[in-house]
């Protein structure tokens, strides 16, 4: 951590600064500056307990932090990449695997038709949702329960995994007995209480970004979830919110090779909500492999006009499997440059 | 609602739309233009499920709503201002409502001193955490019940109302057996379980705007807590993410006579989260009461820099007391410039 | 500056960082924190090439700024408010000071009408494009030198000084031999060729803060001005491009505050630009005054529906006329508070 | 144009909207909705002013845009991609164009050994800065002619077409002799009066994103190059400011997929400013590739560590001929599915 003093500190000023961080165990590399006094503190550990301290200091200009404020999470902590196994297939190794289904769970007609289908084009889990987060309280609010049953249904009939979403620490017992994999929907991305359960849950959790959330803070989320007992953490880029409305959010397709430096994570695409038009899914999805995704979850419908919720960006089966045969040149060169990179 | 078509098409493909409208029980007022077909869509009621329908119908180019997906909180359904009644003061009325206090609660002496200090200078409610969201698992995470326990002795010394965040749906029971107000934090804007869970809580309500949440949607959720039973809410406007870094966040103060345009309730300004900087703190006050907001929600610490959290932009109470004298010409005068407008 | 060495980084490593920083000049306190080693830089005037140059070496993970880059704008060069005086007002002093008028001068009738209607409404400039920056290559571009002469006239009659836009190089001296104060436009305040001009074009120069400039950059802009010799520069926040779509921009007003802090430049708000809406225009303006701003530029039509730019944020001449008694007050508190502050 | 009215708007401030409607030319398809009237409005061309014009009048709500206000660009006008030759390549076409070099032009010695080293790497033109844009008025400010003379010996000695800047209608003539294409920098996007003089300069242009400009705004500002005279226009996605701050500018790839549907003007990206980080930049523009772009343009320096500008976003030019070693694998297997999908 480094803090700048104002200018014109005094001596007194500087030394009860610097009493401040030695409170907290951290040690002082003073340098004098011909303008102003800056202050370097080294230790271990994380800085934001100090840091917040003196920057409530008035003779503090401002303090910075150095080091990442997470850990467990981070790539130097673990340079391997952390590889999440459900059922027959494993995230975060050399697979690129595609979770798609509805956005919610409707019927069993519905959800049984489109895990069959997405089985057939190469998908490996279902996704679908039972409990839906919706901005009015007059939409449709998921099958709750009985939607997690026709899950159920469908993974026995077709062999998939499931991935569902829960949005409060109260239904996680109840999630977690039927899903392989736990979804953190945007807007939950700092529910701490949330979080806190579901490093208990005993299952996997994929933790999409939130809307207007830094790559730093999503690593801090998912660093609550591993601190709190749970490493099996998928994140997943969705999409944030910026001034641009051609699309529903903007993909900020980069933070994937951002966090594949920073964490040993796997690490997600959403096409589906970062675009909201089923038309750029596929263009989306092959950016994504390329730049190096684990993965993509894609909204899938078998009448995407007829959906109850997010019909506008979900695929037809047909556009799933087109899309899916396109994907396959991709993923094969992929494999392919990285075998080549691959030490034997 | 307005729904374009794409160029070019056909009498059926259009019919096609125009019957989907009238599956959702709307009547359909066709505009034939000479570039494409626009269809207008009359009906009561929300219509974001048709909306979503069309919008993933392959030969719509785009729907547009016309009306506000939100009713009881709208200015339309309800002309005068909601009064929410605490203790000794109204807020949405004429008196301009401090609510004041430290990030958290920290110790008894910390509430206590803190308590007597804004009450002196001018405060209605204290506010202060018991329950802490934080964005890393190792900062302080609040003394949770003993923490309301403080609050409430607080309260009966001083006779101030007590605010205090409410993170999770599991908490709302206890919290509203201490505090006069509960709050929803930003990052809880959305979070659609604990709100419905509020709607039934029986305190009055302050809703924080979320940190990249817009107008409508602040509604929106202020419209779950009416809808599900509780018509007692507050609304905040704390600053929302840009680019900007000079500041926390970016108070967005025309929100304020946006909110007073569009709703019957009230609307808070939380100087401290705005700026994230004691020194700006005044200013933005200042401007809160001349554009017309109901109150404040400001953080006052006996000793900023030995804060466990948000020490920056806490004001310590010499600067509070000040502030609040400093204020008392601005709500004269609004209250006086109010009066003349008002018919005898 | 503060320079963060990867981990790991070698003795020989760190020793070339070093040795790019001394060949520019500046001197080296090294800090051997447990984790990385931080190098900290001391030294007079614009680190920023140095920084660039340490940054793209590999081994370096960041470099960060702590002194402004800029100087002759800084509170910090210069205690004392800049004060610019234009006619019979002066800008930056204990008055608030208004300009008014149309988006766009379109016909001598119109700016006739509209500069006696502002002057009689207490304004002391009066504002008015002659060279109008339009989105599209279909709008209305404005009147150009024919309208300059329009504004001649209007001051020749009303005594009111003219504030103008000018959007090219090529078309400096032209405005300049017209207006008492050219205006920046925001589309225009990084581009430096005509920074460069204004800053030799002998006439105080308002510059508007960019869609999405930050402070830093609106400083550094001025800069620009006074480097190259015009140090009579007013700032102008006139709302930034965010997420929200309620209101055309969002006002940051709190950078007045923050401005107020850091420069000694005056600083005024452009309700118009900021809210896109008529009727937010006077509740914004209220809060101008009460944060400290030292002036408005606001747009008055006599007839807005006829506008041929920007009508639906003009006010017509008797809405103008409310707002200017209803921020009477306002301006007459503040100046008795910063009165009752100032030692006698 | 779809306009609605306010609730409860009598019968003659309707009339008097649809009057002003058809003073403009337009004709009026009136809908009566059972909460309030919205006014359907039709006919050709660029719809603005009467919007405005409308927006502006009391009685009305909003009003709302059903068409593109630009037509020239628009894939609606024409349906086939434009092509763009320059010297051996052809820019919108089959072939994936790279433009690589350094930020600035520093000396002779210096853009020869990028421009050998460029081409060597399967490069098509060179780029290099000789007029600069700085947001510093310190910083180095560009070689002007002397650079544009210094691009010129680079081109004859390795046959690399140049792209390079240009920053003020001044400059037009002079860039404009020795370049093949001219660069309009982000901060110029909507430099108008530049726009203007573009569309008259016999060049290909290529025309980048601003900072924080929308889809619709870029097309706009290249709708003013080919309405005033100039069809050969190349647009660049370099990425958008946001509140991420762990790149320089968060890169909107999907804008490319956007683009690719709403004109036929080719569509470059820079991976060099999106990102800031010069370990981003090949993951960047594998996507890309994979995603339909047509080219890339990118900083190389002999040298990032002693460059003048962007250093740390500069690749080496081993960096680069492995970037474009493994670009080729995406281009050919992009060529094959296109080919594909070509009916013969």
């Amino acid at each position: 951590m480094i803090i700048s003093m104002r200018r014109n500190s005094t001596r007194q000023e500087i030394e009860q600064v610097c009493e401040r961080v030695r409170d907290f165990g951290y040690k002082i590399h003073s340098i004098e500056g011909e303008e102003r006094v800056v202050i370097g503190v080294v230790g271990v550990g994380d800085v934001t307990p100090c840091l917040e301290s003196v920057e409530a200091m008035p003779q503090v200009e401002n303090a910075v932090r150095i080091s990442a404020p997470y850990k467990f999470v981070s790539r130097e902590f673990r340079r391997e990449d952390t590889r999440i196994r459900v059922r027959d297939c494993e995230i975060g190794g050399e697979d690129f695997v595609v979770m798609a289904g509805p956005c919610s769970v409707e019927s069993e007609r519905q959800i049984l038709e489109t895990a069959y289908a997405v089985a057939a084009g190469g998908a490996q889990l279902l996704r679908g949702g039972a409990f839906k987060p919706r901005t009015s309280p007059y939409e449709f609010q998921g099958l709750e329960e009985d939607g997690l049953k026709l899950l159920d249904r469908a993974r026995r009939e077709t062999g998939l995994g499931i991935i569902t979403e829960v949005m409060s620490d109260r239904d996680v017992d109840l999630v977690a007995s039927y899903a392989d994999i736990l979804q953190v929907g945007a807007r939950n991305m700092q529910n701490f209480a949330l979080l806190k359960c579901l490093g208990r849950c005993g299952k996997p959790v994929m933790l999409k970004r939130g809307l207007s959330s830094t790559i730093r803070e999503l690593l801090m989320s998912a660093e609550y979830l591993v601190a709190h007992g749970n490493p099996h953490v998928i994140l997943c880029e969705r999409g944030i919110r910026t001034f641009e409305t051609a699309t529903r959010n903007t993909c900020d397709i980069v933070a994937v090779a951002v966090l594949e430096e920073l964490t040993h994570l796997p690490v997600l695409v959403d096409p589906s909500h970062a675009t909201g038009k089923r038309s750029l899914v596929p263009a989306l999805s092959r950016a994504a492999v390329a730049i190096g995704a684990d993965g993509l979850i894609v909204e899938v419908h078998p009448c995407p006009e007829k959906a109850m919720s997010d019909g506008a960006q979900s695929l037809d089966i047909g556009q799933f499997h087109r899309m899916m045969r396109d994907l396959d040149g991709y993923v094969a060169l992929r494999k392919q440059m990285t075998a080549a990179l691959t030490p034997v």
